[in-house]
């Protein structure tokens, strides 16, 4: 293991690297076992969508994947999938960092037309962190609207919390017993760091996360079809569990889910700092007012440009460990104009003011909007969102086992 | 750790002894930190039941307890409790050994008129042995039935399967994940032995089996309430659950269950031999014929009589190895006639044969009369059973929290 790779940690609870750059997306290719995704891939995304890719794609924010030529062979064969992403509820408000995955997979579900599971993990949060159930329940509620307010389609998608599901779905339930049974406190440990002092929950969980890959897991959407394959967007801390879950699945007569992978979205302070639910200063919250944004950003948002406005017109600014640069590579959708912002602050032309700036009115536009979304929420529509239930798409019903040997026999007597 | 207890090997997976006469239970009760039935108890509970105890009671059969005097006080008080036992089903048909904790459990409800919860851990036997789903979840069913024919109470009982009702009852899952985070994997493996390479079903498990010793994990019988203790009739080698569940009841503001503890009953080849439901020549099931039954008893039962009719005449049996005699001890009722039996047979009086001929009538009764009451129970009792609903007892509903406050506010507003 080389030095990189012993700084960068990179799993579901940590992320943490010492580059001021961010982590070392390539190592971490290597080190899981992705792939990287390449021109090939996004032309050819472009080419049977026949719609451009969307900027965190073109940009390299999600860079790596599993299985997607397979998923994009299913699309021009009309044959189905569906998306599965998630979230564990760690406060009652949501950063834009938790806002990426979200963003990029509703272009998904725009673009291919497809059902969306969002798992909202409340479970776990309870088991890792000092909170009660309740509190962790109410978290997943209060998540799901601003994931709701990310402009998701009710008649394409289903929320559910871990607390509330699992105890009404028999079919969750079971595949949660198959992953169980398939994997090994071994396995668990060397895949996630458990140790023998954590609680017996955290060891089985997941299991949990595991199972909304299956669509089996969701005979109320799927027509109790287990042969629909799933594709995962996620952050690439999340890759463990998917690992674990494309090992077990053909032991259990189940699809491999495909994955796309995010990068991380840094904090205010710079790439090398945790950002935290529970610190406001550290990222831009979908409640924040347009003063706490401007504010955050101006106080915050570490720079890259020079200590001094002369300094900053000789030596030029860093955009590669500049924030508000950073974030807008996120948020910015014209890909002229931040490349215009990239060459002028980088020459030294453009102020870290002016730059500033640019973010500032984005995420007060893009928050704005979103907390113009959640507020017109009501309870009962997220309830409906929560509610397991048939979506918009059909499926012909399996065939029986019984079936299959009648046919099988049928064909066995027409050739006797 | 003394000779005894380094070959006596009992937990929930595994009893062993290399002792002809069974268990040492005395050094069991002090491995296990349980208390042992004494005179005085038997007395006390006659006292306030007001009639004689259970034979299985006063010949010994059960034997150790954790706070029983705390249950007899509830009851002398006409405070409520309910009984919690199991099975894990992992045969379509039990044996006589499996029906002891039934037909002991049956006399409690009968004499003490209380609700009952019996669970069917079709999980574990999913995980632990090799079967499906499926399969695991018909034994259920069919074991229902078996508990049912030894003549519970429709009105006092109910019967769930885990994989059937974990998920559907998010008040029982919630329980689960309770005890899943106060419990760590080294507990776990201190308390049964699990290791490294068990699967991570198997290591969180045990928050199953501990979730019904809580009456809030079912608010359909409790009415919410969380405050009804528990009595756990059951097998010693089911204690480490609940010595784990005594251990953190208070730390979920619970309570801790009581226990009664029955000693193990043997195979038909003897106390040092493993009876097994899947070896039909270890014991009498509850489908065999009478002829079955006289044959295996005839054929097998372990004899502690003399080799010769002359040897038997002058030594006298053994009644302490004799299984057939150890199996009148757990089913004949007459303890005049039990008694009588001992002592002619003993002295060498009675021969191997007559009283392997009185157990034999005793069985085929029994049996018969199993089989008689299994086979006119429908699918639809079995279900209304099994479905999760009100007993015939009542509950006054919890105080919510607000209202305590109120009462607490208005008390303190008199004070002032």
């Amino acid at each position: 293991m080389d030095k990189v790779d012993e700084d960068d940690v990179v799993n579901p609870w940590e992320v943490a690297t010492s580059s001021a750059t961010g982590v070392d997306y390539d190592k971490l290719i290597k080190r899981f076992g992705s792939t990287k995704i390449d021109d090939a891939l996004l032309q050819r995304i472009e080419k049977v969508t026949g719609k451009p890719v969307h900027h965190l794609l073109r940009r390299g924010k999600f860079f790596s994947q599993r299985d997607m030529h397979i998923i994009l062979d299913l699309y021009e064969q009309k044959k189905p999938f569906y998306l599965y992403t998630g979230r564990g509820p760690s406060s009652d408000s949501m950063h834009m960092g938790h806002l990426i995955p979200f963003i990029f997979t509703k272009w998904l579900q725009d673009t291919f037309d497809v059902p969306l599971v969002i798992q909202l993990t409340d479970d776990e949060k309870y088991l890792w962190k000092d909170l009660t159930l309740e509190q962790a329940n109410h978290m997943a509620f209060e998540n799901a609207k601003d994931i709701i307010a990310c402009g998701f389609d009710i008649e394409k998608t289903f929320i559910f919390s871990d607390l509330d599901f699992i105890s009404n779905s028999p079919a969750f339930y079971r595949n949660m017993c198959r992953v169980q049974k398939l994997v090994t406190y071994n396995q668990v440990k060397g895949i996630f760091g458990f140790g023998d002092s954590d609680c017996i929950g955290k060891i089985s969980f997941p299991a949990i996360q595991a199972s909304p890959s299956f669509s089996s897991s969701f005979p109320e959407i799927f027509n109790g079809r287990s042969d629909i394959p799933c594709l995962i967007p996620c952050a690439i801390d999340q890759d463990p569990y998917f690992r674990m879950t494309r090992d077990v699945a053909p032991r259990m007569n189940c699809l491999k889910p495909a994955l796309i992978h995010s990068t991380f979205f840094p904090a205010l302070q710079g790439a090398q700092t945790k950002m935290s639910a529970s610190d406001p200063t550290s990222s831009i919250f979908v409640t924040d007012s347009d003063k706490q944004i401007k504010d955050k950003i101006n106080k915050y948002a570490f720079s890259g440009g020079g200590a001094t406005v002369e300094e900053h017109k000789e030596k030029g600014g860093n955009c590669d460990v500049d924030v508000s640069f950073q974030y807008l590579t996120f948020f910015m959708e014209d890909d002229d104009r931040l490349e215009e912002i990239r060459k002028t602050y980088t020459s030294g032309e453009l102020l870290t003011g002016f730059l500033k700036k640019e973010l500032v009115e984005i995420l007060q536009k893009l928050v704005g909007e979103h907390r113009q979304r959640r507020a017109s929420l009501t309870d009962d529509v997220v309830k409906q969102f929560m509610t397991p239930r048939k979506l918009k798409f059909d499926y012909p019903p399996p065939t029986p086992p019984s079936e299959k040997k009648k046919k099988k026999k049928q064909k066995n007597s027409k050739a006797v």
